[in-house]
Order: structure tokens, then C-alpha cells, then sequence
């Protein structure tokens, strides 16, 4: 959302230069466009492109910097919430860049299977979100048990599992509900996390973790609970 | 281990190129030192280098290509193991190749902080053990719940629970148990995901996940889980 600064409208030249770069890439190629291509493109000078884009990978993601940025602020301002929940709600900000322009992100998501310095890129960018969500969690867990190997575990799980519904989105070419389909991955990861780190750090306060079938009877389940309580 | 080929035992020429590589590396610097300076030191010529090594990155992380190799080997034939434990026991193929040669997995780890190109070529090289893992992990889940999601996120959390204390491991310089660190660490991605996938995905097997504190009583524990139990 920009808003008008007068009375004609005009475009970002950062996103003059974004689109200008991705309609080259699709045409011709990513390997095969150069810089100068770009800018001429553009109608710009070639300093302007890298006042705007450290190198031509930044311009095929030009809205990771500000993503990670809006993570990093909303994070800092998550204050007492849940914490699981609170970075499941920070890769939601990642999915919501993505389903802002379906058919850009499809058609970028197929140029990236197809160079692998771009892959590259886009392993580093996620790289990034994760560290973003595990220094949260490691301020928040600071005080617990296996606080920062719990923070790096529980970020990889969020990554994986947002990752894992935004790309099978992205390969149906933006059908279905993706808000859906990261909301019910990110269920599992709550479900599997969700209370980590929570408790005290005491030894008296260790955690229990039963699973127990659903058809299992009464007897069985309160013997498990009291054979995993040692009261047996 | 390798065998003697005779009465002179000679080193491999891809081992006498990686340690003329890494020492040059260390004494001028990775981005200093070119290809040319690396074959006159080992005494070889320019294209020797380019048979064994693709990029003078590959000279830094002469093994993994090799490890992955064993992993994949590793996992076809885990056969009926417990997956999540049998991709814990990948993981720990990765740490045997560090702790092999700790004083130089340490002053590679030094050296791979100092220098971003060796850090993404890392992120590429951690990000194929996790595929790996996850392909295996996709087939034992193959007639699993979401078996795909918890391939991912399980091999996302075994990455990153043995990158965390093998990181620590490398930070400390090379002191202290790294197996103990390790195997702690893979326990909670156990403890986690241990029976992820492995009931049959009847919607009759749904189970139930519990975490209650050792301090509850039992009546308490046990109104959780009729009440989990929906026979409340």
C-alpha cells in the first residue's frame, strides 16, 4: 500500500526496477539477463539499480528485507503471548507476503526451481526467518531447560512446516486455501511444542508426555499415567 | 581408513589438495588464496584440483559428499526401524565425521564464520542432509496423516537439534562429550516426535497428547484425560 504523492500516481522506483528485472528473467532467462538489461528496461541509470539491490538475486525477492523487518518488530512487540504461538503467527506474516500476489509467486517460485543461485538465495532468506524466530524464542526460554536447543528446534519445526503447506500452494499455481493449509501445518508443530519451554526450570517440574490412543480403555491409560508418574 | 597401495604410503592426491587448500586458507585467508596458489603448493597441476573439487568451497568441506552418501546408504537399509530414531542415528554419521578430526573441524568452523561464501555453501550442505532424511522419513510416513508435513518438520527438528550441540561442541573448541551433547539433544526431538506417523491414519486411532506436570495429583491427571477422552 503507497500512498499517492501528488497528483500523478507514479510507481516505487524500487518496484519499477522489480518488475522490470522479473519480466527479463521470465523472458529470457535469469542467467541470461544482465544488470544493464535491466536498467534499460527500467528506463534508469545502472547506479540506481544497486542503490536499491545489493546484486540481481535481491531483485527477484525484493520484499524479504521488509518482511523480516515486520517479524523482527512484531516479535518484539509479542510481549507474554504463548510463544510457539506467537512465532507460528510470525510465519504467517511470510505466508500472507506470498498470497498478496499469487500469480508473481507462482511464476517467481518456478524461475527459482530453475536456478540454483537463486535456490541459494532463498535457503539464506529462510535461514534468516528462522534465526529471526529462534533468538525470540531463546529470550523467552532463557530461563528454562535446554532453553536455546528448544528455541532452534521448535524455529526449524515452524519454517518446515509453513514452508511445506506455502510450497505445495505454490506447485497446485496458487489454488486452494493456503491460509488454511499453513494454519492446519502449524497445528502439528503447536501440538508437538506448544507447552515447550512453559514451566519452571526446576527438576521437580518435569513434564510428562503420554500419547494414548483415543481407543484405548480407562485402565490402560491410568496405568500408563501412573507407570510414567513412578507411582507404580 | 585407507589401505597401504604398496611399501610407500602416499596420501590421496584429493587429500593432499584439501590440506594444502585449508592451510592456505588459514594462513592467507579463503578469499585471498586462488586455485593457482592451492595446486602449487600440493605440487599438481591447475586441472587436478578442478577433478576432485568443484569450487575452491568444496576444498573446505572435503567430506560431505561422502557422508551423504553414507547416510543415504544408512537409511536404505534402516528397514523396519523406528523412523525418527533411525533418522537420529543419521545425524549422528554427521557428527562422527566432525569429532574424526576435532582440532580441524574447529578451525574450519572459525574459518566458515569469517567467510559468508562458506557459510551459504554450508546452509546448501545441511539443507541436503535434511532432505535426505525427510525423503526417507516421507516414505516410512507414506500412509501416514499428513506423512508428508511430519517427514518435514522431523527432519527439520533432528537438524537443527544436532546442529545445536554440535555448534556448541565447535565453539567450545572441541572440548567436552559431543556424543553425550548430541544424544541429549536428539532425546528431545525424540521424546517430541517419537511416535509421530505411526499409527494407521483411521480417523478411529486419533490420539491424544498430554503434557502434565509430575507435581499434579492424580485425581487431576486423571479428569484430564477423561475429559481429553470426551467421557466427561
Amino acid at each position: 500500500m503507497t500512498e499517492a504523492r501528488g497528483p500523478a500516481k507514479k510507481a516505487p522506483m524500487r518496484e519499477v526496477l522489480a518488475e522490470a528485472a522479473f519480466q527479463l528473467f521470465l523472458e529470457r532467462g535469469f542467467e541470461q539477463t544482465t544488470v544493464d538489461d535491466i536498467v534499460a528496461r527500467a528506463g534508469v541509470g545502472r547506479r540506481s539499480f544497486f542503490r536499491y539491490f545489493p546484486s540481481k538475486e535481491d531483485a527477484v525477492f525484493p520484499d524479504h528485507e521488509r518482511c523480516l523487518a515486520d517479524m523482527t518488530a512484531f516479535l518484539d512487540a509479542a510481549g507474554d503471548e504463548e510463544p510457539v504461538g506467537a512465532v507460528c503467527d510470525a510465519a504467517r506474516l511470510v505466508l500472507r507476503m506470498y498470497t498478496a500476489n499469487p500469480e508473481f509467486s507462482v511464476q517467481r517460485y518456478r524461475l527459482t526451481q530453475e536456478v540454483p543461485g537463486l535456490r541459494t538465495y532463498e535457503l539464506s532468506v529462510v535461514r534468516r526467518y528462522e534465526r529471526t524466530m529462534a533468538g525470540y524464542l531463546r529470550g523467552r526460554y532463557s530461563e528454562a531447560e535446554d532453553g536455546s536447543l528448544r528455541a532452534e528446534v521448535i524455529a526449524a519445526s515452524v519454517v518446515a512446516a509453513h514452508n511445506n503447506a506455502l510450497r505445495s500452494w505454490l506447485r497446485s499455481g496458487g489454488e486452494g486455501d493456503a491460509d488454511a493449509a499453513v494454519d492446519h501445518a502449524l497445528g502439528l508443530v503447536r501440538d508437538g511444542w506448544g507447552k515447550s519451554g512453559e514451566t519452571a526450570p526446576d527438576a521437580d517440574e518435569e513434564v510428562v508426555v503420554m500419547v494414548v490412543s483415543k481407543r484405548a480403555p480407562m485402565w490402560r491409560v491410568v496405568q500408563r499415567v501412573e507407570s510414567a508418574l513412578g507411582e507404580d
